[in-house]
């Protein structure tokens, strides 16, 4: 039995009547504004070549580790799902027909309800594909055979995708050592107030970085400067960070293990950098050195405007035997508590009380929202407080950030929203669940008399748009 | 006055009109099933001698640890509610009349307000007592003797209560030194599916556990085998959870102060054995040796196919000066943080990726929920979610559980619902709760167009009676 | 355009209408009750002299870290508020004018909104400054030049103010170097029942306090004893704690970094004194000696019967540049994770189990509710639990305390509300919100059922006034 698909338009809004009245009325003012979309992993390769999108599940399974994890936590393995792997493999056939690949999702679907990913899924299936019965095992061939035909017409391309989803600007993400030659096509075609990049350094900043020797050979080759000394180094990374800002970055991210900063003297830092450069990394020497280019990070910020992003706290390829198969990314990337307020000291101290810097944090341990971010961005001028994040960008984890955040921080040390995604066809519905959820937020503290209509429209228009705007100095 | 006792019918669910309405209609289709009970503490000779139980204090007082700590944290001595001290005392007269103990209990019954035991207690007068006004010092007496007659009658006995209840099947948890004499009667009677043990080796695996030395002599003379060395004690392992599956147990549980878990090479871990066996314990060898037996239970689970259930994250006996007075679970047992993702890696990366093997872990760190067991019972195929535990079984506990474990591991990695007590009146109100608990998280989510009625009615289903089956391998 | 400033008289409660109307009922039953402040900040002097306070920007905006800290975070300067540097300085000129840094104020009101500050402020410029349009740039001069007004009348006095807001009682705190002469005055006006003194030790308890070692020599002076050793000290304490009881003292407060306690033997306490009183204080030492001198004031406590109260897990004067410019108390004490399962058995391990002691605990550590204060205070008889403090005193942070709190601990086993301010114009508005999200709460628990009605009122009553009373001994 086929049940009916319908995204019901009072969808996340609370259920006490006059409540959700009110929620509809505020989300009806910020539906229709564009998209601000300043971080993510979207490929630039689509903009630049404007092709099309390869098969159902190519697009909509295989690179979203959300659906794959789910799934392989069910016991179905990622080669069924035509995840091919990267290493030494375990010898299961990979599954190369789409098709079958998608039949497997189709059964497992219900293992994603209440989660963000059938939500967004839905959305795609309803809004993008126009389809009007739920996925199932028995829909899964009509869904699969409407989602191909879907795709391949003419008006499915990327850029006429960013137009009907009201993308006014979109961020890509790459390394230092990225020629951002897709971003100097989009350039070319006029196009790039679009499209901009994001300065992202692990690969050159993290001694733990399996290539980090190798990375900084290269950044020397690229600029020109010796890397195998700490200024030229230094030159370096600024020569790349001003080459991204001329292909439109506006911030940089920083990925770390951990929120630990410190600030080093120049001589203590170069005797680091001497040892961790010439391969000899003991992990605290890798952690300080991370912490001390966080701040060095900021000194360049301070100079040339960048937005500085930080996402620390989270333990990458936690599955040892899944990682040796079939690489990183592979949905074992695991929270860990982390601890800003002891962390971030260093920076802050240097730099957090400057008024011309803007470092946007953000965390997967929503411990740290009431006890240290909020309190610290409610403190410090050049913090504030990035989205929820990753596992938190869900209906319950929005209320959770906006309920432990707001009274401390108020909203206007947030900025805005991001989605975070490079998967690409659900961007608009997690855009959507942000600002009905922002809008249920608003429209509890009106029918509680913390907020007038007048204040909540206010901020539903700027955590929708301006804030974001502001805060990515766009 | 006295006031009246009434259980109304719409208890635990929200007041909103339209989400109760729902919350009402998911739940009467889940209210008759059958209990299952896959992980507790009732005494498995009640059920083997199917004899009465003793008076009403002894009955619902004495024995829950969570009434007689809040009794103790107003200042009534524990001596006054009847328990004796195990070791050196206080020199304080033990109450020996159980109408006094009741007596006491009612005066404070007003400590409960709002918590779940007042909640169960309650159920438990109305329902199996038939009362009808509330407990108080007023009622004391009129309560006690209905409570005493009814505990007379023939049909009070624990299997007519097992059929009353409609518990289809209760697991017992038992030592591997354990006879299970009683669970070889109740066999015996052809009773053996409605009660099952379970194999809880803490006292053989924990070195820092006072009687390990002795504990494993003793496990050497039951099973012949030579626990002097490490290889016959693994043996002696095996053999123990042989019968004891042979007793019905589909289960092991463990009870660690922490999640740490460690995977030695053979050699590493004979030496440990053989440090701690001869009682050389230093608190690191004893942390190690039980992290590494974590992982040897897992591959005897492999092999025999027992589900592994893990309890870390409490610091069992808090309070000295009690311990030494009146022994052990006196109510001073308490949670502390706990780490499962850097803990449970060792374990995980070694026999996590098998969906042969099914892990269920349980936490008393709700911070843990959405920053780290969601997540890996999200990646990994042999983890599962054990329901909310001990002093998060209870509304707002259940109600946190479903909020910030659903969205990042969805229903069907979690593993139902558990009661894990030995006060055996109070299992049907637990599983109760449990049940509109759930119906209300469900008929929220509907009411908020987040998953269909359809989907909603399967999953109260799954979450009552199925994945409780599933995941206990029942 | 200006907008109306209006408090609706269901503000904080529910949406749903029969919770609202329940919650409104059990307010109206509590609303008029005498306030209890038994810990703030509040001067003194005030109470004492009676005087007028000054204008308007140094009564409601300098002297309050809630508001300027927020200010701050948002690119204001601190100077252009009016705060003058204590320390180095910055070179920029300060505000001078209150004029000026009231309008500033006002500019940047929006970023209050959704704060708890902002809630407060309403409520005092509508409730008693009667104003009737909202604070706003345009409003600033009509807000300035009316309150300024107000201010200069007859009854705008601080024990004219204490009646008109129904305070029945209000604990200030001083350190035991303080004469307590404004005390003294109160008393001998016979005022002293309405204002009474808190005894803060942390100045004489705190190596790492960087005037230790010159206000032990002060203690000693003071009190005629030998504060260079071990027993004088003590005696010395003994005696300022006396001199504070003669002053209407009913307990103590320590606000130490950690929560932790040591016990110590007499010997080695002396040796540890010794080494710190001496100025050679390693952080190790300090901690120690801190945890033990909790123990000992417990043990005075014991003796003369002053509730002992503890707040923990502050990290004070995190922005060293601020803390070398302006000073401590800057707005950026920051909360960090806390440990009170380890860091209280010390002292719960010696003095828990006395019912005649009376220890309230506070914490700036949300995730400590569930997992450690709770189950901590539903065990130790000793033990009661303070009221959400600081950052957590506001709706949503008592919204959690009560969730997180009540299954567990019960009602009963919590202290009634703080204030914990100098904003004396804020009390009764602070009070406002904990009755008012008391009710909420409660109004929720009767419309699920886990509560009666006739237990809602009684419990409505105790938490707004009897349980303050009788936890602080008043």
């Amino acid at each position: 039995m086929t049940e009916p698909l319908h995204l019901h338009p009072d969808r996340l809004f609370p259920a006490d009547a006059s409540t959700r009245t009110l929620a509809r009325d505020l989300y009806e003012a910020v539906a229709a504004l564009p998209i601000i979309s300043p971080h993510g992993h979207t490929d630039p390769q689509w903009f630049a070549e404007d092709t099309p999108f390869p098969d159902p599940a190519a697009l909509l399974i295989t690179p979203d580790h959300y659906v794959f994890r789910m799934l392989y936590s069910q016991g179905v393995p990622l080669e069924d799902l035509g995840i091919a792997p990267k290493g030494e493999g375990t010898g299961r056939t990979v599954e190369t027909d789409p098709r079958a690949i998608w039949r497997r999702f189709a059964e497992h679907y219900h293992v994603f309800d209440g989660t963000p990913s059938q939500f967004w899924h839905d959305w795609v299936y309803a809004e993008v594909f126009g389809l009007d019965v739920r996925l199932s095992a028995g829909t899964a061939d009509l869904y699969f055979d409407a989602i191909q035909a879907r795709m391949a017409e003419a008006d499915f391309r990327p850029r006429a995708l960013m137009d009907r989803f009201n993308i006014e600007l979109i961020a890509t993400t790459e390394d230092p050592l990225d020629p951002l030659a897709h971003h100097a096509k989009i350039k070319q075609d006029a196009w790039n107030h679009r499209v901009i990049t994001t300065f992202r350094p692990d690969n050159v900043l993290d001694p733990d970085h399996p290539g980090f020797a190798a990375n900084l050979d290269r950044l020397g080759q690229v600029t020109g400067r010796d890397t195998g000394r700490y200024d030229g180094y230094l030159l370096a990374l600024e020569e790349r960070r001003a080459f991204f800002r001329a292909h439109g970055a506006t911030a940089t991210d920083h990925g770390h293990p951990t929120a630990f900063t410190a600030d080093l003297s120049r001589q203590d830092a170069e005797v680091l950098f001497n040892r961790v450069r010439n391969g000899r990394v003991r992990a605290a020497d890798a952690e300080t050195f991370r912490g001390h280019m966080l701040v060095e990070m900021a000194r360049m910020s301070l100079d040339d405007g960048m937005v500085m992003q930080i996402h620390p706290g989270c333990w990458r390829s936690h599955n040892a035997p899944v990682r040796d198969r079939f690489g990183s990314n592979m949905g074992d990337d695991l929270p860990v508590a982390t601890d800003f307020v002891g962390g971030l000291k260093a920076l802050l101290n240097r730099f957090g009380n400057e008024p011309g810097l803007k470092i946007i944090v953000f965390t997967l341990d929503e411990t740290t929202y009431s006890r240290e971010l909020a309190p610290l961005a409610g403190h410090y001028p050049a913090l504030t407080l990035g989205p929820p994040w990753w596992f938190h960008d869900s209906p319950e984890g929005m209320r959770r950030y906006r309920e432990q955040m707001t009274e401390t921080a108020g909203f206007y040390n947030t900025a805005g929203f991001n989605d975070d995604t490079r998967a690409f066809l659900s961007i608009p519905a997690r855009h959507d669940v942000a600002r009905r959820m922002d809008c249920a937020f608003l429209a509890r503290l009106v029918a509680e008399h913390r907020l007038t209509e007048t204040q909540a429209y206010r901020i539903a228009r700027d955590l929708t748009y301006t804030l974001a705007k502001k805060a990515y100095r766009l």
